[in-house]
C-alpha cells in the first residue's frame, strides 16, 4: 500500500500550545482514508519558518502520494507556509498571477486596495496553482514534487474544508487506489480486553486480507470494546466477504468464551461512540 | 529557548483514520506550555513499530528536555510503544519487576491471571521506570536517553490524564524554565485582519520581548479576531509590563485605525471562544 500513502502537516502555534484541538488532522484524514489513501503520518510545527521547512523536506523524503498541508496562509507576519513550501523545494517565491486575480477581486468587493500584507497571499512556489477560496480569501497552492502532489490549505476550518471539497478532493481521486474496502464493526461487553487479545489475533491469523483494531472504552474490570474489522480487497464483494467472515469468526471466540453481550454496530455508530 | 523544548508523539490507527480527534495532544501541549516548555512539534504514527521506533529517533536527534508519548501501551498485538521505544534506544525489551507487581495486582483484585498479553504490558526497556496507573491497567514509562526525559503513557484519556498529573508533572517540574510568563488577550472587531497585520508587527518591533499571535474568527469582510500577547521574562512584574505596554500600544494603534471594538478578554475567556 506504499504507493497510496499519505501525510498531514498543520502549522500554528495555536496547535503547540493547547489552544486549539487539531480537528483539521482528523477531518483531513478521515476523507483521505474514505479515498483510500493510508494517512502514515500527522505532524504539528509551530509558525517558524526553518521548522516548517524541514517538516515539508522530511515528509517530501518518505516519497508519500499526497501531502495535504494547513494554516499559515494568511495576511499577517507568522503566515509562512507559502514561503516555507517555496523553500524546501528550493523554488523562487513570487506573485502568482492567477492567485493575485482571486484576491484583488475579493478586495475589490469589499472596497478595499491591495496592499503588502494582501498580496503577500498571492505569493507562491514558482510553478504552484492557486486553487479558488469559496469561503475567505487566501487561495490554497498545490504543488507537484517528483511524485507527490502536495496541497496548503488555509487553517480556518471552514476554509480548509471548502477548498478540501471543492478542488482537492476531485484533484486526488485521480490518484487514489482503486481497491475496494469494506468494513465492519462489533460492540463487546463483560470481556477483559486483554483476555480477547488472542482471540483477535487468531482471527487476524486466519485472515489474512482483515485487520482488526480494538478500541477499549471501559475499564479492564468494566469492559466495553469496539472492535473495527476492516479489508481491502479487488472488488466490494470481497472486500464483504473477508470482513463477514472475519466478524463470524470473532463472534464464535467470543460466545465459546462466555460472552454476552456481542452487537454489530453500524459505521456511523461507530464513529459517533463517545 | 531551545533549551526548553519539547515534543509529542501520538500513536494509534484511530488517529490516522480520523475516527479520533487528538484531543491527548491538546491536553499535554496545554500543559506543557503552562509548565514553560515549548512545544516544538506533534507527530502523530500508526501502529507500525517501524514507523514509531523511526519517529522517536527523530524526536531524539533534536534534543528536546521532554517527550511525551502517549498510545499503545495496551495487551493487544498492535499495542508497540513501549518495544519500540526498547527498538529506537537500543535497548533490550525485558519485564520490569515493578511494573510486573502493579499490574500482577490489579488483575488479582479482579481474580485473573496474568496471562501473556497482561504481562506484555510490564515489558519496558531497560533502566525504564514504571508510572503506577490510577485509573487503568498499563503502567507508564519513563526513560533517559542523554538529556531528553522520556515518558509513554497510555491512549485512553483518562488514563493518561492520571499518569501525567500524578507523576509526569512532578518530575518534569524540575527541569522547566525558570522564567515567568505573563499573557493578555485582546478581542477586536470591525478590521480586516489584513489591515492589522502592519500594526502587530510595529507592536513586536517595539516590544521584542512579547510575541502577538493572531487568531481571525470571522472573515475579511466581517472580521473579528482575538489577539493573543506573550512574554516571558526574569519575573513576573516584568513579564506583566511587558505584556501590559503591548497591549496599550496595540489598542492606541487600533483606535487611531478607526476601530471601535475593542475589548480586553480574560485567558478563560479566550481558551473558551470557539
Amino acid at each position: 500500500m506504499g504507493e497510496y500513502d499519505a501525510e498531514v502537516i498543520n502549522i500554528g502555534n495555536e496547535l503547540l500550545i493547547g489552544r486549539t484541538v487539531n480537528t483539521n488532522a482528523t477531518w483531513i484524514c478521515k476523507k483521505l482514508t474514505l479515498l483510500g489513501f493510508n494517512v502514515k503520518r500527522v505532524t504539528v510545527v509551530g509558525d517558524v519558518l526553518e521548522d516548517i521547512v524541514n517538516v515539508v523536506r522530511e515528509a517530501l523524503s518518505r516519497r508519500p502520494k499526497v501531502i495535504i498541508m494547513s494554516g499559515g496562509l494568511g495576511p499577517t507576519f507568522d503566515d509562512m507556509t507559502s514561503e516555507a513550501l517555496a523553500k524546501a523545494l528550493n523554488r523562487r517565491w513570487i506573485v502568482n498571477e492567477e492567485a493575485l486575480k482571486m484576491i484583488g477581486e475579493k478586495y475589490r468587493k469589499m472596497g478595499l486596495q491591495l496592499t503588502e500584507h494582501r498580496i503577500k497571499m498571492a505569493k507562491m512556489p514558482e510553478g504552484a496553482t492557486p486553487l479558488p477560496n469559496p469561503v475567505g480569501t487566501a487561495p490554497g497552492i498545490m504543488v507537484k514534487y517528483e511524485d507527490t502532489l502536495i496541497f496548503a490549505l488555509p487553517g480556518v476550518p471552514a476554509e480548509m474544508r471548502g477548498i478540501f471539497e471543492e478542488h482537492v478532493e476531485n484533484i486526488i481521486k485521480e490518484v487514489a487506489p482503486t481497491l475496494a474496502r469494506a468494513e465492519g464493526y462489533l460492540y463487546v461487553e463483560g470481556i477483559p480486553e486483554s483476555s480477547a487479545a488472542p482471540l483477535i489475533e487468531r482471527v487476524m491469523k486466519s485472515n489474512p486480507k482483515v485487520y482488526i483494531k480494538s478500541h477499549p472504552r471501559g475499564r479492564e474490570e468494566v469492559s466495553k470494546i469496539i472492535y473495527h474489522i476492516i479489508s481491502y480487497d479487488e472488488d466490494e464483494v470481497k472486500a464483504k466477504d473477508n470482513v463477514e467472515k472475519a466478524l463470524r469468526e470473532l463472534e464464535e471466540l467470543l460466545k465459546r468464551e462466555g460472552v454476552q453481550h456481542i452487537r454489530r454496530i453500524s459505521g456511523d455508530e461507530y464513529y459517533d461512540l463517545k
